[in-house]
């Protein structure tokens, strides 16, 4: 598969990084001098953060050319992303140029964050009807899920299979609107916030506190209206909204005017955030923020919950379409390190090695059958006993695997020999024995006969 | 330490569990029927959440007290909290009463979410000056660490240090306005929120994925303006704000007006809001909320940022509080188990007990001074062998210490045994191998003298 994509920039070199790391081939085109550049320091951050979001590795990293013509990157595309800057005109001259070169299938992806189908098409397409659709991420593209779709109702369901496969949270907004939705909201608070520092009631820094301390936290895992079910408590959302409604005529929020920007306001703003964050560069920010979000995304993967739900989505479809080898040892994981795993050593914790290792049992349990349904009937292999021998350090984005030898596997006792590689160098083993438990009772017991039955041609014989 | 909590509900709870399990005594005075009941359920709800936030035990709980009078609950109290429903005649009432029977020196803060402290102080507080303060903290209270402070500026001060005391993050807010900071932000979100429900643009859950798969993630870690000071790129804050500037006067918000709340828009609401999330309870969304507020946090501490500085700093505290027994074997940690190291199993995950055994070796290096400076100078310890026995389980919740045995620790070699206990029975042991190394060459050599000088008197003789 290919992606065009059409205007570098933050946007675009986003949308080139989360193609061109789930394995596509990405054609480039933007007429800047240094697009290129930009383009490829975007890529070399999403490479140091996006592998480390799942507990499987990623597909081969696709090809990325950058072309000097717009119909060269256009010509053989499956999915073209024009992120060109937010002025309609432009946008009309890119798209129909775009639509006069693609393929009749491919699809065409504007990055607007304001503008409608509707004002988009209004180009011409040539002989075909022009058939852009809202594809609206968010930076940084290559980490944050959502991508609002709004357009035709077929080429959007072929989109959201797409955004899907490739990591993405396709949200289809049904009515097209200016701005569609998240910037409605985003809009919002960014007029109250120029209020307020225009009136000096708070710093930059300060309202970024009030947030990330405060509702920031609760947002970035239910959103809005779930937030507030709970508050209104067992009494429910209807009473939520009848007691606090009122509160909206109140004289709380400067919303009814625009503050207008003037030399002054802007310079101020650009001053607060100069004392706030100027003592580190734009891409010093730009990894603190990347790394903050995959270990908040991986905090809500391993509680299955929200953008982690997505996550654990991905791994499976990443893990389903690796073939299965009857070979032994046994490969069980297959990973990169990410970066929330390292410690003040500036090497992966040895604690993570465990984890590795725990996860490998957890390949063979999938394995034997020894799964989430047979834990429901009330049976588990618990761990006893590992004897851990580390030989190598592992850095974030280290690729490593496992492979894994089953030494014993009759009765109650499993017995694993663990060998962690990164290539061809053995990074740490690990000896793990496991007893067969019923979680009623919590005390050992004989396995299952299916799971018997699966487990005893794994184990090599005479190794023990 | 005593606090008062006048107005139960579940801001006065969460208030209540945050002084309580911080280890202050607190009286509550509410004449609902229900108020003791739902406190103790907020409470319950801190109990298996806020602990396991930090590396270290807190110190043990206080007391809670449920009282017939408002002055029984204020007489003797350090902090006062009034916490009622926001209607100013009847805060003017409580407050009132409040000041009437505190002692002199008592801070009297208002978990008002809009009135102003020049409002709530138009109250008869008899021969004294009102002096109550806004203290507006946010739903979950035992979690969320943000709290809008105005008021009179050394009565301010002396509340931000208190409330630091007990994990919190105190926003001074300098001007008073309606609303003070958050909620004025918020309450913008609301009412587009609401213009979109309205309108059939989006329901609920649209907008919360809206929120919570896009920039609800950048929000609980940077805010607004550092966010776009990154997005700015190289061109900086001012370039930001001038380029997307103009977008605030298109036509892109409802802003202008306030919706109607109609009968018919509440029911929606409510309707939609059951469609997305009627399937779970209350009380399960509540443990769902925290158990995600708590992994994210501790995402945040393992980076160092945010919320999460806020985590290692108050960390900091308690271990400075701890005395350092000369006793051997040496108390190496001493901690709760939180909900993000569980498994699928219901337990602690084996390699949890490796994150444990690592920081008890942790206690070790700060103890004989590999500590930062140390490693800053390019020296330090690696683990290069362990051997872990699994005795019993361990759950969310638990308190467990681990007692350490320096078996050797003479030259290159460093070997601890860790017993790990929940009260008297060990959960699990650890024998650990460390090889002291150059961060330099990445291999073995001599530890410095002052290192070894440490560390000689901890070995215990005749026990490898």
């Amino acid at each position: 598969m290919k992606a065009a994509v059409v205007g570098g920039g933050v946007i675009g070199g986003g949308w080139a990084a989360r193609f061109l790391l789930n394995g596509w081939d990405v054609s480039v085109f933007d007429p800047g001098p240094d697009a290129e550049r930009k383009i490829n320091e975007v890529v070399a951050n999403a490479r140091r953060s996006l592998p480390g979001l799942y507990e499987t590795a990623l597909p081969a990293e696709g090809k990325l050319t950058f072309v000097n013509e717009l119909p060269a990157a256009v010509r053989d595309a499956d999915w073209i992303q024009e992120s060109v800057p937010e002025r309609l005109d432009l946008k009309h001259r890119v798209l129909g140029e775009i639509q006069t070169h693609a393929p009749d299938d491919a699809l065409i992806g504007s990055s607007t964050s304001g503008f409608k189908p509707s004002e988009l098409n209004q180009v011409n397409a040539g002989p075909r009807r022009a058939r852009a659709f809202v594809a609206h991420p968010f930076n940084p593209v290559y980490l944050l899920p959502l991508v609002e779709l709004v357009g035709q109702t077929t080429t959007v369901a072929r989109a959201s299979g797409i955004l899907t496969s490739i990591g993405m949270k396709p949200l289809v907004v049904r009515k097209e609107i200016d701005a569609h939705i998240a910037d409605r909201l985003l809009e919002a608070v960014w007029r109250e916030a120029l209020w307020l520092i225009k009136d000096d009631i708070a710093t930059t820094e300060e309202i970024d506190n009030a947030i990330r301390f405060g509702f920031g936290l609760r947002w970035a895992q239910m959103g809005l209206f779930e937030t507030y079910r709970i508050a209104g408590g067992e009494a429910g959302m209807a009473h939520f909204i009848e007691q606090f409604g009122p509160c909206l005529t109140w004289p709380w929020t400067k919303l009814m005017d625009v503050p207008e920007l003037t030399d002054e306001l802007v310079q101020k703003i650009a001053n607060q955030s100069d004392h706030q964050s100027g003592h580190r560069s734009i891409r010093e920010l730009e990894r603190i923020r990347d790394d903050n979000l995959v270990a908040m995304m991986r905090a809500l993967k391993w509680r299955e919950w929200g953008a982690g739900v997505l996550l654990n989505e991905h791994d499976a479809r990443l893990r389903s379409e690796r073939v299965t080898s009857e070979k032994k040892p046994i490969r069980t994981v297959d990973r990169v390190i990410p970066v929330d795993w390292t410690d003040y050593n500036g090497h992966m914790n040895e604690s993570r090695y465990g984890q590795v290792f725990s996860d490998a049992a957890d390949s063979i349990m999938a394995m034997i059958g020894a799964d989430e349904a047979y834990i429901a009937s009330g049976l588990s292999y618990f761990t006893v006993d590992t004897h851990t021998r580390f030989l190598n350090e592992c850095h974030a984005g280290d690729t490593v695997h496992v492979d894994t030898t089953v030494l014993e596997g009759a009765g109650k006792k499993l017995k694993l020999f663990h060998d962690m590689k990164r290539g061809d160098d053995t990074v740490a083993t690990c000896e793990q024995l496991l007893i067969h438990v019923s979680l009623e009772t919590r005390r050992s017991c004989e396995p299952g006969p299916t799971v018997s039955a699966k487990l005893a041609p794994l184990v090599v014989e005479g190794t023990s």
